[in-house]
């Protein structure tokens, strides 16, 4: 029913990541500049040793030069990237690069791959995914309004595109736009790559926001009669919104892997610092509060863990796993923030400092519970899935 | 790393399981007699079919009549068994009495399992285990203070047991005293077994508590100047602290894995109730805070069965577990609860009321918290176990 | 803004009823027999003394022989009254009674008064008030089934009752029943006084619970053909709904007063068995876990206390108190439970156990998250109600 | 027993406050720069038109130009400034300054007052409070090992501290140091004023932290034979602990009151973008988890609310709060991060973008469960308060 060992050959593969994380990564975090990540002198030679040891964008099948190795190995492999902001970045597998790979992959003809996959998977550009609109939320691409008329051979992109993370650094983005408004209603929308150089595209603001770890910002764009070649178009017309789901899916059960990362992490600074920290002559360690807060944190992240991995194992089976996925994805984003929320409280005034990256970790996390859907999306998709499910078994029976 | 799927034939048992609940257990239910259990024309005849189809007593070893397919099968069996309050006693492996046949098995004389061991199988008799004191708890067997004293070939016995479960139905009791109050803190109890008729033996009352599953009550007895045969020593003088950790242990997973079986009921009761119960014209599946209950508790339910599965996968293993029960046996109790609470609420006064066994349920969990130490020490032992980890990490690093 | 403060004089009463609770009530508990109460030969002394001082009924006013000092008052002997069990029996002001009393001194006639309010007011006879049916929630009076068709100068009254509380010992109940399909939604039922011997009435079953405080039991009522006089009816045709208003709003704060009194007592035996239970030689006061407990449940019932009294305050004033109300319903529902709850986790197995009173608070209070209105229907229309301001003070902005 | 209503005059005084806040505050934030608050040109006229309106510095005695009227009184106020980062500064109430003022109104000689009270007063100069260190937290100021030394009229301090609120903009700053390590524990230290530009004070770092409220930074500091005259000591020698607890105690309560603030301005930030935002075409407000969010926020702030008000009128009776204030300073850190939190999760996106002030009270907010003593520290505090005291019931009615 559940098997998530990783081969011998995957252990290896792990146990190397892990090597890395703690020689080359860790060291490398206190030249991180908030809101621009590690700047690229520190961040190259790390890439690179990542590359000459094949462990680079692991996500990707082999064929696109990636491992293969299947959803659970990539939440074992995330788990240990994700507990430092960086760590993303330097093996290759940093958002939202990682879900435009996945759609180029799909839908790319071999001069867009040529052009744009390569270098993005080098990491040699960088992209942005323009999907949400201030009044369309990132968990439901329907009902976007931006368009994109044919006009000859072209296309032109009109509509205002909100919060796309990275747009700051990107070289070109994925922009969906409707454009057949008479079509059913998951069939309007189609994908295009638009260089952010396109003198229609202009960049209005970076949003601030609460947390650092994005390097390129999280910005309003405004496509201004943007002119494309139907060239650019991503796959056939009105297929948006499939390829649109292909990469979501996907993007959730990665970023709660990453949040093990982070679990993780918090969990061992908690519990070093409450063996090490003493009031009045007696460790924290010996205070039931934070004894508490240590065997609470430890079942939270055990079963976030279990529950991340078995969805992963799912989708390795090849079956559906939209109600894990969504499952993990509410009930990981509340103990990320527990676990990280208690981590601070053992360091007291320190963890509220930015000496620890505890306070980093905890501005970042609170998006958990809404990028990709807020919570109360998930909870709904989820229990509509049960229902549905006790439903059609109840007719099974009358049957 | 994990790896709890069942075998094919294992499934092929668990199937059979299933539909001896589905056919013949849940149906029984009704003649329930509260505090009285399942009476015996009912009892007997689904007991001789669970016989029949080899299923009986499943958590011995092959050797001793049971199935000895290990921990992870245990639980995956418990949770089909756990669903009602009568599976464990249909399917012979109903509390105490499991308990003491593991004490019995390692520790009894050919003779002694001949009197009491295979009759106990059999549920031919019944039994109970008097360990805990008013001043000591049930998750600390050190400090009590019954006393058996020498006195030629016997022993005398004198002391005071509280809440005794089963013993108004018990043939004999397993009786741990101190033997030697000058040797060491855990060297100093033995065990022995106990006639129910021992004229030194009073059941001075039936404790009434919240639950009512239990059959047999929950007792004190009183040993007053109680005469035993020396042979009625369980192992040697001194073995009783080592012969209850062997039977706290898995008692404790035991208890989870049921609760998994009861957390399914009520999950289901709840969904199947939501599907159908209307207000004002919309069923309750369409209210977000119903749909809140039901995704959260699949959630948990799910961590609690992945945590419970994983316990039992490294006590498969051999490897020490009593981290992952500690830690199951407070995470579950709390999940338990919460979800036979949401599943009252659901069903409003009907759920308050005797016509479903959510009300039962919910009285017979609220001692999960309690009963084989309270979460507050199980909370502790994880903590204090985690912390030992990483000291020894942190000086295996120095080193 | 607030003012709770009682006067010397209501000082002076609540002293004697503390005086009384402490010397000759709490005492008595020890003879209560579950699901039957105080038996008569030590109920109705006591129900003397207090009448002897003048504290019998007071939630009635001044005329119909209470003290008619207001909710705020209320609030503060319920408060009292509410540690005990028999405490509002033996005061005089057990539901379901005083709700009818309020309907009879709001609608009945002199002569109905004479037969039914004065001996109900004297507790010389019960009463119960059949209003919720199956498919009718006892929040929502608008929907009901039964019905009573005028003939001649009789009624005649068809329909089922559910969960009608103390039928069992009533001599007459009031009923709600649609006289006029036709008439709006709120308009269609009225009241009717039934003597429970009434031929066409009949006592289907003793629905049991989970609590056992009610002595009455919970009853389904069959009304076959029941036959009344057109005199029996309660204000005017068409007035039930109104007059079942009436009722519930203050219905559901003397709830919420003797919950405080639950709290309050929960809060003693926790505190007071912290001080004096130890294990391994220290008292469990000096826990944190224990300590957190003590500490939080004090905030949470200063909380509901305040809550409580200021919703009487603004009853006093005279003005809408609907959504303060709403707001301790189901803000204290949730308190109750978890002070009674850590209560029993501080007493252990004892608290589990029938030999304090927590077990029995246990069960009773998990009532309060329902009757009366479920908690998700009251946070529903405390939203709503705030939505409404909200909305008015933004369209006031605009004008 | 509670009375917190203000007076008609009162009233005006609170409309006033809030006149201006509505008026000028609010708009005036847009000009806020994180880190650094508002900037002169925008604060000054603002700040005057509070003093033509005699509501300047209203926590000081009326003799010290304050209001002076009461606890209850500034918790009504400060709920009001509380709303807006700004508003203590504007009003001449903000911390560290406040807590100095009271210290040097009841310490400070003429001579002292006359250099730096008055115009700290008057808010032109700034100060900051130098008590904590590394090794001891701001809740618990025994301990501390920064020493002042005698050397003929002069004193020698030397030590680090930490955390050092404001040190960025202060003129002076009041420190603590032990003068006589001999002496009983709670009168070793000593008070003294030292001004920021002595030589043998170092201003080491600005520690980063989470929030962007205060102005002037988190230093940390250093004393390196920092000499000053025995005339800047406050009060006598010994007295540093009398005076800090005079100081920590109303100043806890101050950060309750203000919470209400924050907490009621999310609150409102949620109810109306609730109204106004709607999710394929149904407005938030009609989603039951988003009306849930409301109601338990509703309850939760207007408990927060009663307690905050109960403890200052406790004060004001001459009464020890201690132990309310305790209570209040844990669960009102409580409630205000999840309303904060709740307000954030209906914004969405948007809510985690600094686009509204919710983001930026999130990450001040989570700081109210560290100063002035962690929650864990008061949770200890109140349930000891409550042993002792039942303990004292105990044994007077033994006697």
């Amino acid at each position: 029913m559940f098997n998530f060992s990783p081969s011998n050959e995957q252990e290896e593969l792990l146990a190397r990541a892990r090597k890395i994380m703690e020689e080359d990564v860790y060291p490398a975090e206190q030249h991180i500049i908030p809101g621009q990540g590690l700047p690229k002198e520190y961040l190259k030679p790390l890439q690179q040793k990542v590359k000459d040891q094949n462990l680079w964008a692991a996500h990707l099948p082999e064929e696109a030069g990636g491992l293969g190795l299947g959803a659970v190995f990539l939440g074992l492999l995330n788990e240990i990237l994700g507990t430092s902001p960086i760590g993303p970045r330097v093996f290759g597998t940093a958002a939202p690069d990682t879900g435009n790979m996945e759609i180029l992959l799909n839908a790319a003809t071999a001069e867009q791959k040529k052009s744009y996959l390569d270098p993005l998977i080098n990491d040699d550009i960088r992209s942005c995914f323009a999907l949400t609109e201030k009044e369309v939320s990132g968990a439901d691409p329907t009902g976007i309004e931006t368009t994109a008329v044919k006009d000859g051979d072209d296309y032109i992109i009109n509509g205002e595109k909100w919060f796309i993370s990275n747009a700051g650094l990107s070289t070109f983005t994925i922009v969906m736009a409707v454009t057949n408004p008479e079509a059913p209603r998951h069939e309007q929308a189609s994908m295009f790559i638009v260089d952010m150089d396109n003198p229609g595209l202009e960049r209005v603001r970076d949003i601030g926001v609460m947390g650092d770890y994005s390097e390129g910002g999280h910005w309003e764009l405004k496509f201004n009669n943007c002119r494309v070649h139907k060239r650019s178009m991503l796959g056939n017309p009105g297929e948006g919104f499939k390829l649109a789901q292909k990469r979501l899916g996907p993007g959730r059960i990665t970023h709660a892997m990453r949040w093990l990362g982070v679990m993780n992490r918090s969990f061992d600074l908690m519990v070093n610092y409450a063996l090490k920290r003493k009031t009045r002559g007696t460790p924290l360690s010996e205070f039931q509060s934070i004894q508490n807060f240590v065997a609470d944190s430890a079942a939270e992240i055990q079963s976030a863990r279990l529950l991340t991995l078995h969805a992963a194992w799912k989708m390795d089976q090849g079956e559906d796993a939209r109600k894990e996925i969504s499952l993990i994805k509410f009930h990981g984003a509340k103990i990320i923030n527990d676990v990280i929320n208690r981590a601070i409280q053992v360091h007291g005034a320190l963890g509220y400092s930015k000496d620890t990256p505890l306070e980093s970790f905890y501005r970042e996390s609170r998006a958990a519970h809404i990028y990709d859907g807020p919570d109360e999306v998930h909870r709904m998709v989820v229990a509509k899935r049960i229902f549905k499910e006790y439903k059609k078994k109840a007719e099974a029976v009358q049957v």
